[in-house]
């Protein structure tokens, strides 16, 4: 399991990415698309919805958005695709999105985070999916303003986690058509968090199938399978860490436009985002335990590599020291004449060997 | 000693699992069980009392739960099996519990919390039991609901560590039958947290053993043993760390229901999820201290085990050279004529053995 | 230096011991013994003080504690032996000590703390002595109920570090005779931590034995030397850091029944709880740096014992097959023949050993 | 990677520098250059600019940096090169600045921090470079003082991050010219920043490098890059981390001079920094695990070599030994006459040496 | 480098060291001398100054501190030599310290602090000088009573870092003879902490040549060489630490006898031990990685010594047994009278050279 990027452009080789650097010594505000190398347009839809019903538009102009027929009290505008500098920008310029807010939208390394004025409040989070075809945690990051009748929210791509939360809106399932944006906003980001869940059972397996493989053998692979464990878990940590800061904020009420009666589905969210953080740092703790019982095996098996050249060494030298003594040529060596000299040595040879087995056996080597 | 959920239906193999990722994008609110695959109805058991007197009711239907006859104060209302979405969503209708805190109740995986509002707090714990017959040691999910009048807990299965207190409220020993339905969840909690020394003192029986076992003998088994300590404590800390939090806010008298009276009871058993706590970490750190002397007695076995190579190869090694030197064929081989030859030979070897014996007991490797 | 409760009564074995778990499930003041299994009565003393004079009682009745004869201001009541439960309910009835205080006080296993309430102040903390004959720390248990004109004193059996302040009392040295019983309490705390840099001076002597151990020798006896150090350092850690916030407490003033002027005395002995923390933390940064040392050496004999294998085995090694090759019995091998072959081999021989001893050198293996 | 201080006069051995403790017992306010050693006249330059245009002063002489002509409201004094402390104490006196700020402008090891008064605001941070002919990591002192017009930053030597921002005044893009000096401070720091991001975008290159590395070969040298990788970032925190205080302060509105306006660009930068911070950590994690599978690695290899050397040791040491056995010349060893006697040793040596193989197999040695 | 007391009294063998334990039971303000054995009287020396001039009294009875002429508005006392404690006591009286505070300042072993009341602070750290004879750090300890018009300091030995302080009064260099006493103060905390920087280049430099040696060599000196650089940093360590904390609390204005005028004075000094613990916490960064290298140098080289085992073994140990396989005495073995029986097994010899050096070369191994 390693972690990807969704989606790049270039199937063969690492996908080219645009750096940060790119921005050295911009002016604030100045838009740059940091993150994999992507093209083709911008595809913007919405819907809106209150108690009565809901319209939807699955294809808008960037520069018509700020067009859309109020035909119902809440809006929810998605964009995907932010490689387009000028769409963002036209979009941003009817919402009237601060421009330090469209940089932190396109800029997709951008850690999570939450931003409160008096008109908007301003979330940065990630999605993050386990790829079955690949065994890869990709992440996508996902940028939300919340105003007082609308929600926009800006994805990488299209496809996310949001497909359960658009029928609930569409069969006016739960309390989504009755309650403002800031419901609507919660309950993308408890998907999101949904989803974490996933990825942390994907985690949960990849450390059970390790602990069998510790059990019957360990290789050098295992080691480089418990890095990439470690490696996700921080992909992971990343994402939910700041993600906790942004709810705790949120239902301590410290954002004006989120309603009282939203505060604790944001608990519960909040509660969530623990419980994902608290299982990832009880897996590292198994996963460290298992790289301190994999290293000892190592060392376990040179012991046992050594008491077997040991043993056929011990066994075996000071037999070979006998018959070479033996094969020495001297004229005047009496032993070679006698007549049981032969069967002596044969006797001398089934004593040393005996002996050590026996030494061997009483110290356990055998 | 490892770690096991209480019960699971199927005997061989491990049991099915109902996952989180279950909930994946459901509206919340949404019941959705959560933790080892079980069957059966839910067993809901009442008991009602005060000073004057106790009713018990041994049998009772989720949909009768909220026509329990106030023949005394305070009502406890007990719900064995969470399984059943529909029961327990019955149940929390009458006793107008909120979806969330429903949605928590059937979650087995919901690490333990409180939550306190005006009309009711809730709290969820785990009690944990060390299972003699298998040596693993059993979580529960429970979950409990103060009311002004009336507490609600909820388990996985039948089975708790709660009877001692039932006896107590039959036999109106201590203060339970004079105190309101806060002092019950005190002594309920208290209950578990004393469970909890129990499950720590079969932590310290396994360390004293293994520290036995390090001054005999030191095998990979050892490592293994090491390592489930060690997820043992994780599993430990996961229930206590959390519970104590619990505590501390109840005894600093945030919840609104809890009487000025049972907060110094509340303060005793924050007292002694401290001491498991402080106790907890005093194992980590010796546990740690015993790898160390395992990973080290494993390298000192090494040089054990090379130096009797060592001793042995350097002693036949050069004899070896010498009878093998006098063993060659050449036809102008003064010595081999010579009629001091041979014993002179041995005259050598002896003094090689010799001279290499001082010098071993010299270097102190014999 | 282990760790040791003090006098088993039996003197062979482990001593049995009364563990935490039989309090499970009882009523909360429900008296129950923890700790090693001792017999005997509870032995009781008093002293009554003031600047007029000292009043002794050095035999008294559990029945008649309630009944001390109020010659002087302050008295000082002392109980030595927790295991007879009914004489310290007896006490404590008489003196009005709450049951949740009485509980702490007969469980030996009570981590040091403070609890104030208007009428008393509450105190546990450990005595630490280092027993030379066995090479122990032996550790007691010792509970303080402050009054307002008296202190009550529990311990586990007689003999303590106060005899000094006894003294003190009897002699009129200091101000103890003419301030409260505040003042008296923190004379008793204050020899308690003296007795600490006592224990803390012995760990450093093992510290500095084992530091010149390292230099000479590093056999696997000092790893269970460390490890010993270490277990004890833990103790001693969990005996001072609750104090240290004990005296924080008291020192801020938070127990109304401290005087003002005792408060600089307070924080005097508070410094000297950090002070012996720090000591432990830089002890242990040592100790740890000495595993270290330990480990590695390890590794570095084994560099050496295998150096002396391969030097010995690349020296014989080619000169046994040397003479084995001359050992072979073709009939048509005509170096056997020459008649300088035997002394072309020897020269061939010691052009070898010149070499391998040369390039040994060079690389600086001998 | 290394780090390195910026042109060194000296091109070879190591440059002298002038160390902290020359200023040892001096009185506060001293000037004292600390930094490596230097020569050469301060180079000093100006702009004034606003809304209505710029006028540049491209070489001042110290004496006369208190009267350049107000030409327009904001005036920015750029200093290059501290090691002429008469120069800086000139200017330090024409434009009131402390002595104590001044000693800390000139010592080049001073730490990244933020001094607030009525009057101005100081504060020190460090700039970051990849030289990438030396792939070192170029490290510069720059300090900074804000006045009600005024901005002077002073650096060790010429050349800076700032040519772009100095372009923007020039061409009066984004709010430069319509904001104060404050805004000016923030577009340097923030130019600063975006530096810090291409470091660590080397660092990640070099991490990248050593990981494909790893997965090939793993030799000594790899540990000396991955010592030199943590030294890096050793240096980068050591910039980063006081910097984001400094910009927490500043964001936080605790500077007077800093007007409201500005806070959110301030804030945009301090997010940077956390950016900064968490990659590092990141780095950190992985490096750390890298580092793990190397060591693991070795042992590895250690365990490849000794199961070569025991597979051919134990095949070939008990063949040496029975072709030894018929190398004695006993008079009376009558496998030596016999018919078969040869081949039946071909036999028993062919028998050996396949039991020894398939137990080599089955033990999946080979 | 390692850390000595200054001049102890006996030159051979340890210095004998009084105890803290000494002072066990004694009553609180009973004055006990802790520390290296001493002897000697105490000697005194003060100066009285202000802006009109200067008086000194290079030497005082310890009865007549209580009687200086105040020739000047500010006087400084200072007193080398504590074990003299009747000495102490009686300049103690005289000038009215607290008895604690006495016996803090005979206390060599009292860690840094400071103790504010209305009419004196008491601050307590330690001076660290580097002994180039003995490349020891020599630390002593200092206290420092603050009192309206009066400084008084205690020392262990004579010799200070104050002399340029004394010159600066004397010449009238700085604010000091204008300022109070508070001023004097921080000039002697200024020096104490810049000679902490003189250790620190010390320790730098004693890191460097070790991280020149890893590079050539790793030796097991290195190992003990990076021990002591660790218990050097355990040193400055417990010097810097709390000393940092004393100049926060003076720095915010805590001590009502500092006035206003001193604090961004006190603000340099604090900042200045920041500089040294972040350059403490980098050093001991380095020189955990240096450890780490040293030990993997050692797996290194152990793989290096089993490589030219095994490649000779692996080369001889079959050309060994070939040439014994044709040792044997069989009287019916072809070979051995085959005309091309020798020149075959030579082949046969050479070819299994070649192959293996084929293979170790193929492996990388040569
Ligand atoms: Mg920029
Ligand atoms: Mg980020
Ligand atoms: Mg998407
Ligand atoms: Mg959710
Ligand atoms: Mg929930
Ligand atoms: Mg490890
Ligand atoms: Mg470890
Ligand atoms: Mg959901
Ligand atoms: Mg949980
Ligand atoms: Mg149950
Ligand atoms: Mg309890
Ligand atoms: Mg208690
Ligand atoms: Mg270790
Ligand atoms: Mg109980
Ligand atoms: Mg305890
Ligand atoms: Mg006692
Ligand atoms: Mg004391
Ligand atoms: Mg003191
Ligand atoms: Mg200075
Ligand atoms: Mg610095
Ligand atoms: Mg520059
Ligand atoms: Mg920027
Ligand atoms: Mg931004
Ligand atoms: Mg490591
Ligand atoms: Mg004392
Ligand atoms: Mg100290
Ligand atoms: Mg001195
Ligand atoms: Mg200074
Ligand atoms: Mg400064
Ligand atoms: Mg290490
Ligand atoms: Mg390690």
């Amino acid at each position: 399991m390693t972690t990807r990027r969704p989606k790049p452009e270039k199937s063969q080789g690492k996908p080219k990415s645009r750096k940060r650097s790119r921005t050295s010594g911009l002016p604030p505000g100045t838009l740059v698309y940091i993150g994999p190398e992507r093209e083709g347009p911008v595809h913007i839809t919405a819907m809106t919805y209150d108690r009565s019903g809901v319209t939807e538009f699955p294809v808008l102009d960037p520069e018509k958005v700020g067009q859309i027929p109020k035909d119902h009290l809440i809006t929810w505008i998605n964009v995907d695709g932010l490689q387009n500098i000028h769409a963002v920008e036209t979009i941003g310029k009817q919402l009237n999105i601060h421009p330090l807010v469209l940089e932190d939208i396109v800029d997709t390394t951008q850690r999570p985070k939450i931003e409160v004025t008096d008109d908007y409040t301003f979330i940065v989070f990630k999605t993050l999916t386990f790829d079955e075809t690949t065994s890869e945690i990709v992440s996508e990051h996902v940028s939300l303003v919340l105003g007082e009748h609308c929600l926009i929210t800006f994805q990488e791509t299209a496809g996310d986690p949001f497909d359960l939360v658009r029928n609930r809106i569409r069969s006016s399932v739960g309390r989504l058509r009755t309650s403002g944006p800031d419901y609507l906003a919660y309950a993308l980001i408890d998907a999101v968090v949904d989803d974490y869940f996933s990825v942390l059972e994907k985690l949960a397996e990849g450390i059970e199938v390790l602990e069998e493989d510790l059990a019957t053998r360990a290789d050098p692979q295992m080691l480089r399978e418990i890095h990439k464990l470690k490696v996700d878990m921080i992909v992971l940590r990343r994402s939910v860490w700041p993600l906790r800061e942004v709810l705790n904020r949120l239902s301590k009420g410290d954002a004006p436009l989120v309603q009282k009666e939203t505060i604790p589905y944001l608990m519960d969210v909040y509660d969530h985002t623990i419980h994902v953080i608290e299982t990832m740092e009880t897996y590292r703790d198994i996963v460290s335990g298992m790289l301190d019982i994999y290293l000892s095996s190592i060392s376990n098996r040179l012991n046992q590599i050594m008491k077997v050249l040991t043993i056929i060494s011990t066994i075996f030298i000071p037999l070979t020291f006998l018959s070479g003594w033996y094969g020495m040529n001297f004229k005047y060596m009496p032993e070679l004449s006698w007549k049981w000299g032969y069967p002596m040595v044969i006797v001398v040879a089934l004593t040393i060997v005996s002996l050590l087995l026996y030494l061997f056996r009483r110290n356990e080597w055998i």
